[in-house]
């Protein structure tokens, strides 16, 4: 099967501030959005913000409250860039969860919750390219 | 900021049986794998399937137990796909969460669970493009 991944939809609870967030705070604009969901073009895969109510309906099951076992991450172009990126987010509504540190694993990195707490890791990793459209690959 | 995600990192409790369901159920080949996370290279992002606890350790917080509020989605070229996609899911370790339905916001779709209860959306959606390489284009 091709390796590919169409849609990220993270379940929020209210739009408003979502959307603050996402827009306001990463700077990102929607290419779609209506009274329960708006959709994010990104590198290669649609982002979503839908309604958790509505999420859960669709999926047929009842979420546990609080954040997943997961992470998304936003590659930076420099190191410099990863606190302030943070702190960006920050004030438009996301809850700091690691200030910028360098891992074991290499490079430079922080963690910030989206105001529905999904965790985003905001990352310097200059071993793995980014072309201008935005697609990432895989260096060691 | 470029609308950029690089990485989708999910907590697994075991690399074996979640490399079944990736490896063998999804057909995708990993671009890395040791003791504890596999990365895969996908359409213009990376998926890595880390240790829950290395996760959690590297978030610096602990996660809720149970299925996160968000989805991810495998867009399938026809229709017809979208079943047998599921059952294959199933057979490598999968959950079914949703036979393959025609939901209200068009297109066919169903669910199932990865096995540490990632949900992931089978789907067949025409108005979205993919190209070759597998990136994903909004369209109505």
């Amino acid at each position: 099967m091709q390796q590919q991944i169409s849609v990220i939809t993270l379940g929020v609870d209210e739009l408003v501030r979502s959307r603050r967030f996402y827009i306001d705070g990463f700077g990102w604009k929607p290419v779609f959005a209506n009274a329960e969901i708006v959709f994010y073009q990104m590198n290669g895969l649609m982002l979503g913000t839908w309604l958790l109510s509505a999420l859960e309906a669709d999926l047929r099951r009842q979420h546990a409250v609080g954040p997943g076992a997961f992470s998304l991450a936003h590659n930076v172009a420099r190191r410099e860039d990863v606190q302030p990126t943070l702190d960006r987010l920050v004030s438009f509504g996301g809850t700091l969860l690691l200030p910028a540190d360098a891992p074991p694993h290499g490079g430079f990195r922080g963690y910030a919750a989206d105001p529905d707490g999904h965790a985003w890791e905001i990352a310097w990793n200059p071993a793995w390219p980014i072309s201008r459209e935005g697609y990432v690959t895989f260096g060691l």
